[in-house]
């Protein structure tokens, strides 16, 4: 946690926060803070800034706060993400949230199965602390926007081509001619399949709509390392 | 596993394999195999081919086996690396050898907790564990070489100038002017340090060596993420 993360729910003054979860804890027994230290904070989707511990109980924290800095510049992306199997998919939030994607579109495709959909890591609560542990780990405050699509055909038809529209289209694809471009500074729509990949009419229905498909190279990766691969090279 | 690796201790005749453990448990549970299923294989350190299965048991799976394709090209780096805490090497080593490092240094650092050298995550039997699973995962032969350094002062002094010597030297380092390079084709040195990075004398130090300080971005990753996106900017 490099930066404590904070809700409006917890304020208890203007210039005042108290924490008792996850944070309280972590600030005492990971940090190992002590009255008179300062924690780096951030105020969800605001600026980031300093908590001063004022008091350190056996099941709560106080700190008056102070807010200067605008938080790291978000990436200029949508990301159209196949939905991950639930065992990756938790650990993958947290790299899109550290690396500053705020759109995530998670998609069915073929390859998805059924059962993904299902995973309790998909539960609103759960995206969200994953999101939020992704924050706190790259000093970010500006909470991802998620949008689950579980209609490939109604997406890609219906939405697809306006998110398109005035963005660098692309979808990661091994095999094809084109290489994964670099050092992007424009807006941006990225996709990336499942394990297994996207199947071919897939492709063709994603190209259709504006994207360019482009290669990583020779490698197989897993999803998770694609994802940050793939930000890491073309950002 | 979308590569099977094969060992010499599996050939049961000059183009026969018989694989019992794992290996065979994967190809049976996972990928539903049947007798004259072809897969694809590589040969430890050697090349990639195909795979016929001639039989399929309870307890064992024969393959006919052919090599015709060399490997993927490997990376142009060492990497040295701090060492990470036991929870995170597995993967962060499954990750570096997807991504084709060939070279492997894990270093010890300031923050570096002692504990980390005990782990056993650590032994040899295990870290070749995490490292095949990286090359099934990109279809790759080539088993990366470990080296454990656990005298920093040592090292940076004794081994790594010559390892610097006709190689681009890199450190990566939150905060420093210079961006990290990019589309890198040159033989190249990169160290990457602990959660909470190496401290300013050991940067020094790395420096005076011959790496040249570098940054990713405002964003503080994680060292699995720091390691997948540093390769993917750099090559």
């Amino acid at each position: 946690m490099n930066l404590v993360l904070l809700f409006n729910t917890d304020f208890i003054a203007d210039d005042q926060v108290q924490l008792t979860d996850r944070r309280f804890e972590h600030i005492q027994q990971v940090h190992r803070a002590q009255v008179g230290d300062q924690l780096t904070v951030g105020l969800l989707n605001g600026q980031v800034g300093t908590g001063l511990i004022l008091s350190l109980e056996d099941h709560a924290i106080v700190m008056s706060v102070s807010f200067h800095k605008a938080p790291p510049a978000p990436l200029p992306l949508t990301l159209i993400l196949a939905l991950p199997r639930p065992r990756m998919l938790g650990r993958t939030l947290q790299h899109i949230s550290t690396l500053g994607v705020k759109k995530l579109i998670l998609l069915n495709t073929q390859r998805v199965e059924k059962s993904y959909w299902m995973s309790p890591v998909l539960k609103p609560e759960k995206v969200e602390e994953h999101l939020i542990l992704g924050l706190e780990q790259a000093k970010d405050t500006l909470m991802p926007e998620l949008i689950l699509e579980k209609n490939f055909q109604a997406f890609v038809e219906q939405r697809l081509p306006d998110l398109c529209q005035n963005s660098l289209g692309l979808v990661a694809h091994p095999g094809v001619p084109d290489a994964c471009p670099r050092a992007v500074t424009e807006q941006t729509t990225l996709a990336i399949g499942p394990e297994g990949g996207f199947i071919p009419t897939e492709i063709q229905q994603l190209t259709a709509a504006g994207l360019k498909p482009v290669h990583m190279g020779d490698r197989i990766m897993r999803v998770e390392t694609a994802v940050t691969a793939l930000l890491a090279r073309i950002f």
